[in-house]
């Protein structure tokens, strides 16, 4: 990688911080998030602004650019990432380490007195602009609106915003209807007795109206926004795509609808000014019902005694508990997604020997069978396809320079899925195709024992998820090891891989309780730089628990895998393993033979089937 | 227990509220909070005000009293006791029911527009000042400090403030002096670009100066302040205590001292007017230090912007890590309490069967055998001696009223602790003098199991305690069974038997990292209302773990038991034990045998070292 020259985009972006043509008077910083104005985790290229600024394209990653310095904010993931990547008018802030400043406190250290700091309303979430507001406040400086973003003025070439086709969703994926939808919201705003819902976040706009799209790779969403007032929905969306009649039909935009239910379709770019109106025309008391982190410019439309800010919206928590036909769905693309990975497990043992597999073969191998699948529609996020030293890279995509050979000498490690109409897979798993050393062994099983801690866990109604995140750990701690990141991240529903409010991390405390219907992945790992990655990684559905007991009736859950792809056996060292946790995988094994294998043989892959048999096989008992 | 009779305190109280002698205008609403100016856990009869005011002696309980209205906020804990102590002039505020209020929302919907809310401002912490007045604002009304506390005005027999004298702490007690506390004070202070820090929690005043007093019953602490400056030490105390020539020693109050290390001793009374001319008197960028928990009049007195608050003081967090002469202390203090609880035990295994022991028996007698110990000063906390159906009220503390005899029928829980000159202990053993049923072994085996899983458990430097809580609770939940409060709490050195900023429980988010050196309590129980209560409580030291690896080099931790008294193994399923948790009771068994036995020796109490040799014997092997 050669960084990207930035001399000359920087004069012109500190000419543009002055030019009285985007600017009511000039700032002296200019601050370039990460996000979009959805404060979403995926962007469309659109958006990738601070990568066009700095050359730095990783997914996190604040700019601030002043007129005498260019200053990058990244946490450990990206360091190397991003010093190869920007020129040398950048500074790397490396988050996480005790003498790197906080933006705010390094504004406050360079900037003259009494500075104008700049940074899109649209952009920055309004719980962030309030935190940096009151630091430069009180150093005498001014965090300012800037309406037009000063990064677009000066990006001649920049990519049209997407504005493709939408799929709808009928009830067989969905379950409930939009319309079920927007009454049963309707009644979660009766009940904190607010007037308004601003829908802010692209999946829970999708979520609502049963719609999917492809403006951002991997999340299958598309730009809007939504207001439901209790008795009008507007939709604030582009391009002729609202012309399609499948759409038109599924939104009811053609009938005679009671007027609550008759959606008012208006201009994405419409959503700043129609809010304003709405705010404008508030009575005493109309609360308007925001996520914390919706944009400011968004947030500000709104007089502040008439917000009512949450951190997680009804809609995040309603699409967060999966009903019937989507739990079905889930589990016929977790079945279809393990038959395309037996397909590749089986064709990678065979071909790994010839050393000509390479990890960017092997991702597009694993592409290419899981779309073979009925109703596939695209990966749910860039394949982790990485061998030996490759798979301690946590966030690791293979590009053609780091690109290395699968060996029957070297761990592999694949961590994928895709988005399927019916239901978003995520699976790891962690293989060797030679013969793992004992110490690999030995850390695998480390790492098996943590997940299968969590799998089978057993805990009350009402647990938050961050509460489950030792069990994962325990194994490992006990021997001096660990991993760097969380277990677990909700997973959508043909939705976002990546989903709120729940989760299991140690790094959260404001999570939403597990309920029944949740589904999460159970994701531990162990990573030794320059050697190894393991992690092994079930999506798993939370599922009501029989328990011996019942203490004040709360009622206990568990999880249920959903996905059903074999855990190498080589790679464990049973004696290391309790008989519970032996029981475990030859129970898990022979519902993967069984549900898996079904479909195998239906597809008519029959030696994909044999691989299956042999690979989950029962565990020779301990020594 | 019948009510406290409240009319004619509210009558006169509602006068008070309109009188101008003691408020510059009429409050519509008067709080009285639990706490004393020091936000103490344990207070003083002369701070009890929400008590005399409204008959509710609970720990935990705020009161509020507008011209029609009077109620009280208080926890499930506490419903029973409240409602019986309240006269019908008051209204039980039930937290964590759903539909009860919060006090702001409840002032919010009873007062007349534009009123004012009074508080004393040196009883509510300034966080909660916050919180509040910002709802009230929000609603048109008004948070007011009224300086002269309204309760004092009406309570005519008002117990004086305690000013007993102090004990003073030489270096073999504390392994540092107060002059190297101050110094280690003065380098973070200086750390974070701070100039002054005021010192407003007793037991943090005690700890820095290595005094002790007996102004608040269990806690060995004296109504103090500090302010410390980079070159000045004010102490805030009253009496003459000052007078008495050990502490005027120890302090050097009358040595020829570098002007840094000169105390200069004010009045208790004079802390308030001392701070305000301290921030009258800053220059720019001169800082104050508070605790954010510290009195709203306090944190009042240092403008805004020369304010530096932090949840837990730098006192707190070094206080926390015990120094070798302290680990020192507290073992000996829990190898003496140990002895005493032989004692008790081997007692009560005589008496019981008589039918003569009652509750209050048994904890006069734990008292009885604690104060034959060296150096005992008082007992840590007021204990918890419960037979039967008792034993399932967490909190309780037998009075006459309730006192049941303990028998060979029914489970006896004892949770007790005392004060010695070199440690504080807390200790908590469940006991069956006769026959457990299988159904009570049963449950008692799933708390031991949660129990060793704490104090066996290996975690990496830097790890929080919470992150372990749900070690303690994962056998209970396997079955269903769970229990409602916390895991540990953080113990002082002959200081509070609760003590911040470290612990182990599922309800914060904010505690500080354990290191070597903390000290916590272990303490799952189960309880099952109507029926037994079931604790296994040890404290704990943290010290590092010796691993087979050591993943980036980040050292690991484990705990070592200060506590050393027998677990009842009559109490135990073997059955239901792991072969590692068996080896964990006989190693700990051992261990009783050896130290405390040696003890029982040395003081020549043959009988009591019978009943520890005798319990202690190694389990049974599993059948």
């Amino acid at each position: 990688m050669s960084p990207k020259i930035t001399t000359e985009l920087l004069k012109h972006l500190r000419q543009v911080m002055k030019n009285p043509r985007y600017v009511q008077e000039p700032v002296q910083a200019y601050i370039v998030p990460s996000g979009d104005a959805h404060q979403s985790e995926y962007i469309a290229p659109c958006d990738c602004r601070r990568a066009f600024i700095s050359g730095f394209d990783g997914s996190a990653g604040t700019a601030i650019v002043t007129e005498q310095h260019a200053a990058m904010w990244t946490d450990g993931r990206y360091f190397l990432q991003a010093a190869h990547q920007m020129d040398s008018n950048w500074t790397l802030m490396k988050m996480g380490l005790k003498d790197t400043p906080t933006q705010e406190d390094w504004l406050v250290s360079v900037l003259p007195e009494g500075s104008k700091v700049g940074v899109d309303p649209f952009i920055i979430p309004a719980d962030q602009w309030k935190r940096m507001s009151k630091v430069l406040r009180s150093a005498g400086h001014d965090l300012v609106p800037v309406k037009e973003n000063l990064i677009d003025t000066i990006w001649t070439d920049c990519p049209q915003r997407p504005c493709k086709p939408l799929i709808t969703l009928d009830l067989s994926y969905t379950g409930v209807s939009w319309r079920d939808k927007i009454v049963a919201l309707r009644s979660k705003m009766a009940e904190r007795k607010v007037m308004w819902f601003v829908v802010t976040a692209l999946d829970e706009v999708a979520w609502l109206f049963n719609l999917r799209g492809s403006d951002v790779e991997y999340n299958p969403v598309f730009f809007a926004y939504a207001v439901i007032g209790m008795n009008t929905i507007r939709l604030f969306i582009d391009g002729d795509r609202m012309m399609d009649p499948a759409v038109r039909e599924h939104l009811q935009l053609d009938s005679t609808l009671e007027p609550e239910f008759k959606i008012q379709v208006m201009p994405y770019g419409s959503i700043l000014s129609e809010l304003q109106a709405v705010g404008a025309g508030l009575s005493p008391k109309e609360k308007v019902w925001l996520s914390d982190k919706a944009s400011y410019a968004l947030t500000e439309a709104i007089p502040k005694a008439y917000r009512y800010l949450t951190p997680y919206t009804p809609i995040c928590i309603a699409k967060a508990v999966k009903n019937a036909a989507e739990t079905e769905g889930m589990r016929r693309a977790h079945i279809k997604d393990a038959v395309a990975l037996c397909e590749l497990f089986n064709w990678l043992e065979k071909e790994v020997p010839k050393g000509t597999v390479t990890e960017i073969v092997a991702a597009d191998k694993a592409e290419e069978f899981r779309s073979q699948q009925k109703d596939f529609v695209e990966l749910s996020f860039a394949t982790i396809s990485s061998t030996g030293p490759n798979g301690a890279i946590i966030h690791y995509k293979p590009v053609p320079e780091t690109n290395r050979t699968l060996s029957v000498n070297e761990i592999y490690l694949l961590d994928s899925g895709a988005q399927y109409k019916d239901g978003t897979t995520d699976v790891t798993r962690t293989m060797h195709f030679g013969t793992p050393s004992a110490y690999e062994k030995e850390c695998f099983t480390y790492v098996l024992k943590g997940h299968i801690a969590v799998s089978a866990a057993i805990f009350p109604n009402g647990t938050k998820g961050h509460l489950l995140d030792s069990f994962a750990r325990s194994a490992l701690w006990d021997c001096g090891l660990d991993y760097l990141h969380g277990t677990g991240h909700g997973v959508g529903s043909f939705l976002n891989v990546h989903e709120g409010p729940c989760g299991i991390s140690y790094k959260t405390f404001a999570d939403e309780p597990l309920e029944a219907g949740m589904i999460v992945s159970d994701e531990p790992g162990y990573y030794e730089d320059g050697s190894f990655g393991i992690r092994i990684e079930n999506v798993v559905l939370v599922i009501p628990a029989e328990t011996k007991y019942n203490f004040k009736n709360r009622g206990s859950l568990t999880f249920e895998p959903l996905t059903l792809v074999p855990i190498q056996t080589k790679m464990i060292d049973v004696n290391l393993l309790t008989e519970k946790e032996r029981n475990w995988v030859n129970e898990y094994h022979q519902k993967c033979r069984e549900v898996v294998g079904a479909e195998l043989e239906r597809q008519g892959r029959h030696e994909a089937l044999r691989w299956l048999l042999r690979e989950t096989e029962p565990l020779a008992p301990a020594q």
